[in-house]
């Protein structure tokens, strides 16, 4: 158990795009105690509709297979920004207008969101980072922040890629048609008890299909038909999968952070993509799941090959992009077979 | 060249649900002559958003490379009922109140689809049928009317299978929702100049991925950004398809046709799929597309071992599901060489 903290950023704080938020905080939850040294640290970096919270999605993480040890390191997952669990996001209050930002809140480059959770590494006065982690949108951030945090020592990414493919990017944008398609959208000026929950149903059911395979829907439900309901059960499925992210997530949150991972990119303004992952040098395990619609495997044995010091293993699973979640055990083997922590 | 024509029904048409239209009409073109034993026909089945004029979508079944020859063949397509494309459809008048129906308009099973094709064949006395042809939708189509209209001499269909898979009711679900989302939807009682264009765009723009494959958005759009409209040039892309299909398609049209298609299951009230495709002694050929995501080859594989007399041939091509539309010279190739016309 832990319990969700909060840090107020002693100064303000600018992203690439040149917004400048005068005041901001940063949500987090720890397991486990720092050490004298402070080196201690397995960051744990959350995905698009993830929170900071690691045992509410991968508590995986905490089991017995983990080769994560409380006695000995110090885990820290925080909030990230734009995210409705905490940080700041388009909610919170613009110290200027004392409303709420809105619409107005801007993208957070995924070399934004780093720098935005390396204030609170500051703060706590990480010397070390043992591990970070991260799948999909946490992977993207977690291989930004190995080239732009000298502290940490060794990575486990998965599900995701060098880049944002056109492929994802045109996934993510479909989905923002359809949540711009809910005239209560207004352009991100709603008010937070009128939201948009049908666009953002709409955008959620799309992703539950790109998370998934053909092969698993198979399985799960044929062609089964919901008499009650007069609809097949697959109809029915992501209907309640739409109301129950309407019931836990914002909106506004979900266009600012797939337009955040759209901004993945570790070559902008670096050099080619050889050059930038060819000069990582410390230990990466790359994880590759073999059903991932949306992020193939193509994209991480195309990282593996771009950095001189990684390896690469992949995940058997049914449950396509979803199974980062999922299948905790391969993930823990895969950890400690790579000897990485 | 060849104009619309219609045809209108001498009785009443009912629907499997029991929805009885008292006026119908079916709109259609036709290339070449009837021969006078009226058995000289292929017969071209339209897919979703497409329409009876074959040469708008389909022109290469009437280039050099074609095995279609109009001094021979008499060519026949017909717009599907509920299209909006000339048939009965839900912006067609109902003689009782004097108003279109609009979202009283119901759901034609594929079979109600074969029905009322059959309407317009049997008017035109055609006694015998040398080739039913049609992809996707279209292909679904092909597939029942072969096993109910004993007419039919041979058959190909591409990019469909047995039945609608749960993972291609998921995807049109996905867009039924987000057409949902927007408003002016109003569950399909919107004023014909007020339409859910939003909803419908979105709902486009979605399926266009689902069409494509990850290479080809990789190879056509890269992270291609687009400084004019701010936007990557995929997001430009699909925002311009989805604008694209709202000048040309109803709202209305694609929540039915979508919803007959989840209605195809060759087994209902029929007995097993083995002992309804085992049935089927005309020749048959099953063309499946390597790329195809929306339908892919092992449900054409699947089809050609349940039917005894079916010849599976495979189209390599890097554009997806589309490439029914597109690989004609493909298609033609294997349409000779299968010796079926």
């Amino acid at each position: 158990m832990s319990n969700l903290k909060k840090h107020k950023f002693p100064h303000s704080f600018s992203t690439e795009s040149g917004f400048t938020f005068e005041e901001a905080n940063v949500a987090y939850h720890t397991w486990g105690t720092l050490n004298e040294r402070k080196d201690n640290v397995i960051l744990v970096i959350h995905a698009l509709t993830g929170n900071s919270n690691i045992e509410d999605w991968f508590s995986g993480f905490f089991a017995k297979s983990s080769p994560v040890n409380l006695d000995k390191h110090f885990v820290i997952c925080m909030n990230i920004p734009g995210s409705c669990y905490g940080s700041l996001n388009p909610w919170s209050i613009n110290p200027d207008t004392q409303e709420p930002y809105r619409g107005d809140f801007p993208v957070f480059t995924v070399r934004d969101v780093v720098r935005f959770q390396q204030e609170l590494l500051d703060h706590l006065d990480i010397t070390g980072i043992e591990l970070v982690l991260g799948g999909s949108y946490g992977g993207m951030i977690g291989l930004e922040f190995i080239l732009m945090d000298n502290r940490i020592k060794s990575a486990c990414l998965t599900a995701m890629g060098k880049s944002h493919s056109p492929w994802a990017i045109g996934i993510s944008h479909a989905q923002r048609m359809a949540l711009y398609a809910d005239l209560k959208w207004k352009g991100g000026f709603y008010e937070k008890d009128y939201p948009p929950s049908e666009g953002l149903s709409a955008a959620r059911a799309m992703a539950m299909i790109t998370y998934r395979s053909p092969k698993n829907y198979q399985q799960k439900f044929d062609r089964n038909f919901n008499k009650e309901k007069k609809v097949f059960e697959v109809e029915s499925y992501l209907e309640y999968q739409g109301k129950k992210l309407v019931d836990r997530f914002d909106a506004l949150t979900y266009d600012r952070l797939t337009k955040s991972m759209d901004t993945h990119d570790v070559s902008r303004e670096r050099g080619t993509f050889e050059e930038v992952l060819g000069n990582i040098s410390i230990p990466v395990l790359i994880l590759g799941i073999d059903s991932d619609n949306l992020y193939p495997t193509s994209e991480q044995k195309e990282l593996a090959k771009l950095i001189p010091n990684a390896v690469y293993e992949e995940i058997n699973s049914p449950y396509g992009h979803d199974a980062f979640l999922i299948e905790f055990e391969q993930i823990n083997d895969a950890l400690k077979k790579s000897f990485i922590i």
